[in-house]
C-alpha cells in the first residue's frame, strides 16, 4: 500500500489534478500561487492555506503571532500573483477546551495583518475536533489582479535573471511569525519591470527554485555564493529552513535603483539565471509528509 | 477561563465578528451560507466548510462518499443563496500514513458530485497532520449568483409561510454521505417565486429555524404534525438529527403545482409561519462544542 507520506507532497497533488476538467473562466489552475479564475480584465485570485498547530506553530505560541501568520500566507500568495488582497473565510478548527481567549488573539492577530496589509474577514467556520487534537486554522480567499499584472511560476524564459528579495534562512528564529506579506513590492515589480515569473518562498529556495524553473519548462544556474542570508544563517539554511515568504522573480531587467528608491530598507538579490535544458534538484528544503515535520523535529510537539 | 465549548458555536462565531471592517465590495457578511461580495449583476458567492473524521464521517467510511459529502455541502450552501458553483479549493489535511489510494477515491467522489452539480476544483493544498491525527478535508471557493435571484436568511417577513423541501431526520443512516445538493430546486424557486429568506439544513430544523427566525427580525410558528419525516423518524429526530440537507425557505407564494410539475420526486412542505416578535429555541438539534459530538457520540471514534 502506497502512503500519502512515501509519495510527497508534490507528486500526490500532481496526481490528484490529473485530469481535473477545467472550467472555461479557468486562466491557472493548480500548481501556482493561487488559481486564476475569471474572463474580465480584472482577475480573480483563488487561494486556501492551512496553519496546524506543531506543524505550522508550537501549541504554546502567542495567538496573536499565529494568527497574524495564518493571514501573512495567504497575502503572500497574492502578492506572488501580482495581486491585492480582498475578501477571506477563517475555518477553526479545534478541539472543545480550547480558550476563549486565545482564539480572540487570533482573530486579533488577523485583524493587525489585515489593517496593515488589505483585505477583510467576511466570514468561515468553526467546527470541532476531538479534544486534544491540534488546533487549524485555514483562510481560504479571494484577491483581484489586473490580468496585464498578472504573473505566474511558468514565464520563465532562458537568460532571465533570477532574484529574491530580502535575506533567507533561520526563519524559525521567529520571522516565520510575523513577516511582511511583500504585496508593495509585488505590485512595484510589476508594474515598473517585466517579470517573467514569480513565487513566494516558502518551502524553501532549495524546493521553490526548482519547482519554478520547471514550471517555466527550463533550468537554472545558482550562485550559491550571492543568497542573501539573514545573520548566522549557513548556505544550507538559506536553502532549506524554508518559511522566508520573500518573493522569488525573474527577469530579462535589471532590477537596481528603482527599487533602492523606492524600497530602501529592503534589498534584492540576483542569484542566478535561467537557462536551457532542466535542473537538478538543490539538496535541501522541506517537504511536507516526505521529510516528516522539519521545523519541529520529527514527532510532533502538539497534544495529540 | 472560558473555553470555546462552553461558550458554543453560534455565540463564539458572533463574538469573533463583532466589529469586523467591511469591505465595499461586501453584500453580505457572516451570519448566512455564504458571504456574499462583487459590485456588479453577478455576485461572487465565497464559502468554505470543512469534514473532519470522527466528527463527520467514521474513520472507516468509503472514501469516495466522503469526497461527495464534503463538495456537496459546499454547493448545499452556494444553492441556498440561490447560485450556482464556480471553482473550488481542497485542503487536506491528514496523517502521513494515509493510503493514497483513499485519497484518490475521496477525489473521485467530489468529482462525481461537481460532474453532476457543476462547479470545477482548480487547486488546494495539503497539509500534514501529525501521525493518527483526524483526516480533515476543507472545500473552499466561490458560486455566482445573479443579483435579482441572491437570497439570505435575513429577508423573512410576518406572514410568510415556512417551507422545506424532501423530508427530514435520520440522516446519520446513509443520506448524510449521499445527498443531493438542492441548486437546481433552489434555482427553480428563486425565478418562479418570491423567496423571502433561505438556508441549507445543516444542523437540524430546532437549530436552524430560530437562526433564519433571528436573521430576519421576527418569530415564527412551527406545526410539528406538518414536519416531513423519513421512514421511522421521531418528530424529535426529525427536529434535532442535522444533516438533512434539504432547503429551509420563507415566502408568501403558495409553492404548489408548478413545484409537482417541475419535481414530481421531491416534496415541498408547508410547516408553519413567521410571526411577529421572537419565537424561543425549539428544543434539539446540536452544535459543535457545545453538545460534543452527537453523530458518533460523545467521545470520538477517531485515532486521533
Amino acid at each position: 500500500m502506497t502512503t500519502v507520506g512515501e509519495l510527497g507532497e508534490d507528486r500526490l497533488v500532481a496526481r490528484l489534478c490529473e485530469g481535473l476538467p477545467l472550467g472555461t473562466d479557468v486562466v491557472v489552475g493548480t500548481g501556482d500561487d493561487c488559481a486564476v479564475v475569471g474572463t474580465g480584465e480584472v482577475l480573480t485570485l483563488l487561494k486556501t492555506d492551512a496553519v496546524v498547530e506543531g506543524v505550522h506553530f508550537l501549541a504554546g505560541e502567542k495567538a496573536r503571532r499565529v494568527g497574524w501568520k495564518a493571514v501573512a500566507r495567504v497575502l503572500s500568495d497574492f502578492a506572488a500573483m501580482g495581486g491585492v488582497p480582498g475578501e477571506l473565510l477563517v475555518t477553526l478548527a479545534m478541539g472543545p477546551r480550547v480558550a476563549l481567549s486565545w482564539v480572540e488573539d487570533l482573530y486579533r492577530g488577523m485583524q493587525d495583518c489585515l489593517a496593515k496589509h488589505g483585505g477583510v474577514i467576511v466570514g468561515g467556520e468553526t467546527t470541532s475536533l476531538p479534544e486534544g487534537a491540534s488546533t487549524l486554522i485555514s483562510v481560504a480567499g479571494r484577491g483581484m489582479v489586473h490580468r496585464e499584472d498578472l504573473v505566474t511560476r511558468s514565464g520563465g524564459q532562458v537568460g532571465d535573471a533570477i532574484y529574491v528579495t530580502g535575506r533567507l534562512g533561520g526563519s524559525l528564529r521567529g520571522k516565520h511569525l510575523d513577516f511582511t506579506p511583500r504585496l508593495a513590492e509585488a505590485r512595484w515589480l510589476v508594474r515598473h519591470h517585466v517579470i517573467t515569473a514569480m513565487m513566494d518562498l516558502s518551502d524553501g529556495l532549495a524546493q521553490d527554485l526548482p519547482r519554478l524553473a520547471r514550471m517555466s519548462g527550463v533550468g537554472f544556474e545558482l550562485d550559491h555564493d550571492t543568497i542573501p542570508r539573514n545573520e548566522a544563517v549557513e548556505v544550507a539554511e538559506a536553502l532549506g529552513d524554508g518559511e522566508d515568504y520573500e518573493l522569488l522573480f525573474t527577469s530579462a531587467d535589471e532590477i537596481g535603483e528603482g527599487w533602492a528608491a523606492r524600497f530602501p530598507d529592503l534589498e534584492v538579490t540576483r542569484i542566478g539565471q535561467l537557462v536551457g535544458g532542466s535542473s537538478d534538484e538543490i539538496a535541501g528544503g522541506w517537504e511536507h509528509f516526505r521529510m516528516g515535520n522539519r521545523m519541529f523535529g520529527p514527532t510532533s510537539t502538539s497534544s495529540a
